[in-house]
């Protein structure tokens, strides 16, 4: 049985949802403290033509979901893009963690030689072999929009450290 | 042969220092154009108590150097923290590049079971095998590095996009 597909993947992504989860929760804490609406750190951004907070978080927990659930061969939930308070954005990363912590090491297996097809029916059509999806594409957009997700807040005065973001290892 | 270690870390890493290599001369480029003193970038960051973005740099390309290096249980080169210019962290991006990619598939074989000792010595030792270290350690801390330095420099108003952090995958 060949299941590193799902070792280099499910965890990784377990871990840095649940820092995730930790990190908005301590934004959160900061907003109610320091008396600031939650939209000021919910909508805030590093430049005007990158994503708030929000969309990095929802589109750091569908690169979990996509990339886990297409190694996986699995159908894939869909998530509305609705969230409007903290909390909804952890139950959204939730909603991810309950998805991907069910897939299972068997559905993962030969997955490393699939084809997984990017973008597909349009221009930037890409077809990798899994283990390329994983590592050379899914883990470098899942990891910029989390770091992007707590850079936004450090830069916005959340006291948060490095430790926050790695999570548990 | 069990080189998973290998193609689970050299070509994450060449892909992504090459893509840092295009963002700084972006930045230099930006900068030259705009007629901003070069220092503006290389020491702007996020927040104050935030690595500058030549720190950033560095810490990537040392984490690059590391992991990919303990993996295969090479003797790691030193490196002085004394670029200055964009010039010179290209130079010392080139240099870790040339050092990971003279490693061999071979010497990772094993690699995965290999215990590797974060912080010997100190009261946050830990240990981990070498998957753990890579996954769970090693590329978080990695993009983390790669994708704030493209942040500070977004923010800073480079015109960069998501096609240049992700470079040729």
């Amino acid at each position: 049985m060949n299941q590193a597909m799902y070792t280099s993947s499910i965890p990784v992504f377990k871990q840095m949802l649940n820092s995730l989860q930790v990190i908005l929760s301590k934004a959160e804490e900061h907003a109610a403290a320091k008396n600031i609406d939650a939209n000021v750190f919910l909508q805030a951004r590093l430049s005007p033509d990158m994503f708030s907070l929000t969309r990095q978080v929802q589109i750091a927990a569908d690169f979990a979901k996509g990339v886990a659930g297409r190694l996986a061969g699995a159908e894939l939930p869909e998530f509305a893009d609705d969230e409007a308070s903290f909390a909804d954005l952890r139950g959204r990363i939730a909603k991810t963690l309950a998805f991907i912590e069910n897939l299972t090491p068997a559905q993962f297996e030969g997955a490393e030689s699939r084809e997984i097809t990017l973008r597909p029916g349009t221009p930037k059509e890409k077809t990798l072999i899994g283990s390329a999806y994983l590592l050379s594409y899914g883990l470098p957009q899942f990891f910029f929009h989390v770091a992007t997700a707590y850079g936004i807040l450090r830069h916005h005065g959340v006291e948060l450290g490095k430790r926050d973001y790695m999570g548990q290892y």
